[in-house]
């Protein structure tokens, strides 16, 4: 191949997680470039993530061609990963609050990428406590827990303490003055009184899916 | 009066608190000042804060004399105001771990010194969410509820979502690394997702003590 | 009822506060739903918090319809609660400078849409210190006082030292350099020199007003 | 029981994590209640935590009887949970340099507490890259791996790139200036270049067993 | 002159104000070096700052001879400067609390030893406002104020609107948790409401006083 | 008066400096009830600061005229106060380059509203260290210093030893990456190695022309 | 000459290296008096740095002309200095990733604006470390490195352990969340586990290019 | 060897720089085996940084033997390696005052060790700007320069403006408040206004020794 960018093609076969494109500050000629290379088709699955839609309405639109592009988590892809079996086990992803969809469904499209089943639980905020013990059993039927929060993010600490499952945090933006774009619900997190809670970047819901996997991948 | 160190003693009469003296940092001979200006019999209660152990036993022993010293709070005072009436109402004091005492016995030093009746509730950490929702009926029988914690400050959340008392927050410095001396609970309680907590300086008991009195003060 | 989002709607009889919806970084669609489910004579009084009026006007004309808007608060609700009685209690709303207008009628709104009587008092800044002082009286007939204010947030420790209601202080985003968003403002006001000054996040004069209504309900 | 201290005992089976004891900051008195509680014989296996020697030998030495201690890790119990089976799995865990023996140790001890097998792989500090590389297929030997590091936690992303295994990654507090008391560390692995690193608390070395845990616990 | 340590001699003569001696952080040997270098009979007065009494009680007893020494300011010096004429001008120095003493008298030992006069007016804390407005005829009749505060330093800004004299702001480290060792002092006098407040370091008295002194130079 | 916005008009009388009006966050219709209250002829001198250029120009026309506006500093005034003697003394602005314009002419315009002689020595930054050494004697020649510089900041320390004039710093928020926003300056400027650096908010010219005339005006 | 900006035309004979302009924040005026005075023909090679097309497009047509623009690394200059020879050295250009490009981009047009030899070695991310191995004996054919990366910046202490060269790490404005701008990247190369690495400023490729002709100079 | 530490021997072959001991945070058992590896006859020259006098002294004395030991530096090796000849270089240490010296002399130390020669040049702080002025030749005459300084680190662009040697900053932990234990000097390092200077961790002594042996060794 000649193209100017240097894949990690061999990531896959080495770590069980295929290269993913990060499309935030990628010149136009770069994002081009990729996009008509992993086009549906291609061969090579490839994850594009935090394609704003602006950025990709930028580009010509031959360029888009073939791919499923989701605005709300600024993913897109123009080939799936095969679906894992009923064996390989699933994830639960549970949010605070509706304004936390954007990191949410990111984690979620990377799963649906990767051909792994999950199943969203929304707006649990523990203002409300009822939301989230009333859906805890079903929670509890995944084998591992995506929570996304943002603010004060104690939903953490109360779902730690009240499932076994591996427990993914990922503190969300969401929230104004002392929330400092989620420095508040990242540090939160990082100081759970719950045990064992793993901790994501802010917002980053594609690694809590990467994460998710490797643990799902390690029970295979 | 003669005194050195210029006291604002109409205080009380003005806002209905007296003047405190925060004694850290204050250097012997203005303690020991002091000490001497309030003991029991003066006829002038004052409240010590922030008053170590260690300070004080630097100074002769007779400046102590006639003072009630609590180490864990590091309060002192030489005399008390009257005890409040029966329908003057109480304080509820819930602390997330035994940890948090040094702070939360502040809180309650400062109501016993003012005459306020109050109540502790400790280790009712969100992570064993039964331990705070056993002792709910209890806490909402107080008219004013403090919530001290540190880490991640969970409860702080959980429990504005379940009592309509007017909450008092204050962080506490408990923790390491990523709890910062307290600011992730600060700023997690300043971000709570229940609606109307408010919030106190990290390990302010002294100032939690002080605003449930302003409310209690204003039913009056 | 079959809607996507799960609100809290139990939240007024546990707290004594219904449940808000905080616009800011909701998807359009979100927002439409929730516009539609809660528009005047629903029965059902609901509070929109940080609604851009640039949000609002991205929806469809007829999602708006039944609203009652203000663009200095960014607030909107389609009903409100009754008005309270006269021995419930009012709020005095106080602020530095006409800059932080956009918070406090924040507040304001909220008691407005809570059926709560509230009286503003602005401009009372203290390097024109009479300002404030000329106004003590008129202030102190209220049962609570709010304040909110930018820059060094100093008025919060002058009025602290006058008034010996329920104080409830506001930080507000206003100025630059180092005034670091309102983290100044903040921080200052969580270390006043007065005694009980409890603490709101920066700009949040909607959570200032629940505050303030927890205060006046628990004396009732 | 009549202790005075509440433990949420019910943690083990609602999570299959026992509560551990935080001892930093604990007064002498609570310390000394629990340790006496939980030692040897007592029937219920507890973890003492961040239990510095200065602390321990401030206790009458038979407080201390019957317990196993570790300075290194500052680590303290009475008794162990029963050795888990062959087809459990178990934990590698790799430090990057001899420095970071105490948090890399409190992960380990607490493994050990639990009854999980765990290897250590220390001193593989990515500036002489090939003591990672000689040792990865023995690292991958385990079923998940925990990496601990300060500085700028390098290695964090290297041992990413190289293994598929579930990776927790630890930042420690060693290192001076820009490192920040372990901050850089733990934004550098926040921040990762290489898919699904998740990240604990600045020297949380027993969150991170606890994390390994939960994912052993999941395959079972 | 054959000392080690290169000392900037002509600064007295090039900017009205002699080279000082801070003496934090200085090893023990340049400390003798400087300190018998610059004792009383010397012919050039030199005065040494932060010199804690630790470490001056470290040195042998006779290289502490010929000094003038005050424990609260940590200052020390060898000769004064001969005392300025009546016409010269003089400062006042206010303080928010007693606590701030280690800071205003470092600022008047500097001046005294400048031969500057000077007038300390202590415990002026907003919280009490009729402390300051009595004291403020007296204040107006120096030619510079100093004001040093810590916590919010509200002070800076209430006599910023009350005096029109050049006004030194000395935030100081009193206080604790959001306090920040001072920073909010010095965030908070930065951003005061009155106009052309000019703001020094935490805690460097040294340095109001000498831009007094700058102040006062400029008007001979 | 009927105006809604209660002005300090007494201000210039107590402390010899007029309120100005802040007008960045105003809303439109506060700004225009001002700009008509104090245009031209209305007998009472105001300064406009940080009024943009595009604030401006939203406001009607007619709303515009009898002022005089500069889009540099973003300053707008009706009228001027009347021009002071020669005798008052004047000030010298300095800067480090022509990035920092829009500060110091802000420090400018608001001295030529005041009626104060003054002169700006640009481009002095120390990289080249002759242009500051050659204009040093121009620059003594004022009564007073106001320097204002981004990035490192380092002109502050070197003016500062050269000249004994008072010397008030002002950080600019020119620079990227470290520079913070100006908070590198600010906090260079604070840690000047030159004694008596007088120091304003960052970007704040205006505060700097009002210490220097609170500065001038002691001379009187 | 009679131009309003005094430029340092000394410094290329003072220090090896011409003065640049750093053309973010300038005003349109000043800009195109610069522009005008060294466009291709003046005899005086001057280097623009951040220009950003928009404001270069602001400008009249005429002004641009004569200039040599990049638009990835926002660089423009109309003439440039001559080539250096053969045994003058080269540099090398280490890129973690395509979106690193505008930084590594300012590096190389500095240098090919100095006359300097320089190569790029693009997405070198050590996630798949086999990318920059594989191209380490070409790099190590130069005689400085440059290394450029956002996010964890682990590329610096692995290429660090790897090569002998002066290594000159810059990091960059890439990622989101704790990356904090570049922070993070900063922090983590100050703390490079690697001997001897020296870092610039975030996204500072021009310094970059500047240290690494400073070394190549002293060669000479 | 069965050494239990693991022990990059390579390193020197591999980038002309041995491996050092970060002493600092090692447990003392550690450290006496890594001190009686590589004493003196060990054939085996180390560096050990960070070896607080305290630390050492905690040791047997039998494990010091056979090192040399400098306290200002806190420094040990048992061999140095081999002086280098005249033709290799030589580097200049300049620091801004003496209690810079724990960071200068761990460079010079560092030099020392590594057989490269080098000249202090102390107390050259820019306040007294004739100092760093008439050193200047001298300091020229070596082919590295490496700077000192805490504070406002001023002098690193005073000199970066008058030398085109390669220029490596070390900026230190020295001064108070805004000082920020070195991290104002490190930011203002960063921005520094003249071109190409390179800047190492707080206090970073040894590693600014070690990039200047890098430039050094690319000459030879």
């Amino acid at each position: 191949m000649s193209e100017r960018i240097l894949f990690d093609e061999a990531r896959d076969a080495r770590i069980g997680l295929p290269e993913a494109v990060f499309s935030e500050g990628k010149d136009p000629e770069s994002l081009k470039e990729l996009l008509l290379r992993f086009r549906r088709g291609c061969g090579h699955p490839i994850l594009f993530t935090r394609l704003s839609i602006k950025a990709l309405e930028a580009l010509p639109e031959d360029v888009r061609e073939g791919y499923s592009y989701d605005p709300i988590s600024r993913t897109a892809y123009g080939e799936k990963l095969p679906e894992r079996g009923e064996g390989y086990g699933s994830v639960a992803i549970v949010t605070a609050g509706t304004s936390d969809a954007f990191v949410s469904h990111e984690a979620g499209r990377t799963l649906e990428y990767l051909g792994v089943r999950h199943e969203y639980f929304e707006d649990c905020g523990v203002a409300g406590l009822w939301r989230l013990e009333k859906r805890l059993p079903e929670i509890n039927r995944h084998s591992v827990v995506i929570v996304c929060a943002g603010l004060d993010a104690a939903i953490a600490s109360v779902l730690g303490g009240l499932t076994g499952r591996p427990l993914i945090a990922v503190p969300t933006s969401v929230g104004y003055g002392a929330a400092s774009g989620g420095e508040t619900a990242l540090h939160s997190m990082l100081c759970s009184c719950a045990p064992g809670v793993a901790v994501m970047n802010i917002d980053n819901g594609y690694g809590a899916a990467c994460a998710a996997v490797r643990i799902l991948n390690s029970r295979a």
